[in-house]
């Protein structure tokens, strides 16, 4: 297969005009397809923006709602896949979920009136059919803990370009074991939208290139920028390659940045790499023992 | 407690030289007690050199052997705790191990006439006492492979200072459940004496100052540097603490750097960055599967 030329789009955000930054989603896949990218990854809670506030519950949406159908049609019209970030709503009456991981979910703070909401990322592919929906596991602060009920399945994927595409979410990321996770699972590609905030830049700078390394797979970790509410977002937005180098690197403003990432060269990278083969897993057992959690 | 002033003694070590080597050590700890350090940090195989090829029989030695008693001499006599890597003799007529390790060691290729050789750090403390015993669990490269048998405890640990001190030793770290494994077992300072090699930089400069930040912990990373035999070391020893800073960083020569461990810098940075904390171990149960290994 040929390389997967990926578009990171780093963006600032309208927080609650969901046509606002579908405008920008527009906008931005017309140059990553002219740039000859088939896949474009937007940041955490992208759709609506992240500092929401009391308003997360107005603009939750099903994962498939008039939101997934709107990126779908742009995703169909350039041609490309389209990894967002957006507030999910399901509903109790919906019966189990699609995914059947309803009977496994925690029970969340906001569960009246019959639903709950997550913090969710889709990837819809280019002919616009939903190929997989992550909600966040590990939430972060107190904004996310009041508003969203943590997800249960820590492994989400998705085929693309001969790729098996992972999903996770901002501070997902920053626990080893999450990446390792994905990293057993076969995961070549890691999409990772996230909101990451002042004064955490030492994980877009260096914790994410050596997940990367780490795990020997592409980490692409697309981030808002510039102050929203409360939160001042960083950017630095990257795409990691296995040897822990950064193929695009963003900085602070507004940015479409791409790189490709290269099954071969993840090939021969973990050929020469062997932390999946030298792993002891029986020394390992204090790591899921509920005791520390 | 006031912080530990820790020294990282960065060598190139005097291959099957004991004596020589522990020349350069008490010279060493001469220059760190005068700075004020309550610990010195040797690399891996320090003892007797690295690049031993099939001189590792000849010169490997039990835990209580004369090169520590040569160690607990120069730790008395300069007021400081010392760790160094020797390759370590256990014969199986000594009787159980006396760290009960024994029963559960894997058989290593190297059993022949009833002993089994580790890779293996101690620690002494400032009164001579041995305090604690590591054998390296991640082997590396077919040297080690060759000539040594994998330990089978993951977690070392030792009171110092007020300090809880972990042992690991070079490609140990690399991984991310080892470093983990220490955090959950309330490791504050993990010392990792290391061989590393040209071209793997990236671990000392990116991925020991991210097992800093990812489990709150400082980590002190001291490495060989030049040619010896058929390896180049690489120097770049760093003491990083839990912000992901490398509090001390050497170069690529021969240098002894110091750099405090701080218990209340510490406690401050474990309480804003909630890591273990906010860990969801149930949802881990994949890292521990054998099937991946």
């Amino acid at each position: 297969m040929p390389p997967l030329r990926t578009a990171l789009l780093q963006s600032s955000g309208r927080p609650g005009s969901v046509a606002g930054n579908l405008k920008v989603l527009d906008e931005a896949a017309t140059r990553a397809a002219d740039a000859g990218a088939g896949l474009l990854v937007c940041p955490e809670m992208f759709l609506t923006g992240y500092a929401l506030g009391d308003q997360v519950p107005l603009l939750a949406e099903p994962a498939d709602g008039p939101g997934a159908e709107a990126v779908a049609e742009i995703a169909v019209r350039h041609g490309l896949a389209v990894l967002y970030g957006y507030p999910e709503r399901d509903s109790w009456e919906d019966g189990p979920g699609r995914d059947g991981e309803r009977d496994g979910e925690r029970r969340g703070e906001r569960e009246c009136d019959g639903e709950r909401i997550y913090n969710a990322a889709q990837l819809i592919g280019p002919d616009g059919t939903r190929l997989a929906n992550y909600r966040k596991t590990h939430l972060f602060g107190g904004f996310e803990r009041e508003w969203f009920t943590p997800g249960e399945r820590p492994v989400v994927q998705a085929e693309l370009a001969g790729l098996r595409i992972g999903i996770m979410i901002c501070y997902d990321v920053e626990f080893p074991e999450n990446v390792r996770s994905h990293a057993l699972a076969g995961t070549d590609l890691l999409l990772v939208p996230t909101a990451q905030m002042h004064p955490f830049q030492f994980v877009a700078e260096s914790v994410v290139p050596v997940r990367a390394f780490e795990n020997q797979m592409y980490v692409a970790y697309v981030n808002r920028t510039g102050q929203e509410g409360e939160f001042e977002f960083v950017g630095l937005s990257c795409l990691a390659g296995p040897d822990g180098a950064a193929r695009a690197r963003a900085g602070r403003s507004e940015e479409l940045v791409l790189a490709e990432v290269d099954g071969e060269l993840l090939s021969a990278s973990r050929a020469a790499n062997p932390y999946l083969r030298d792993r002891r897993p029986g020394l390992y057992t204090s790591l899921v023992r509920a005791d520390h959690s």
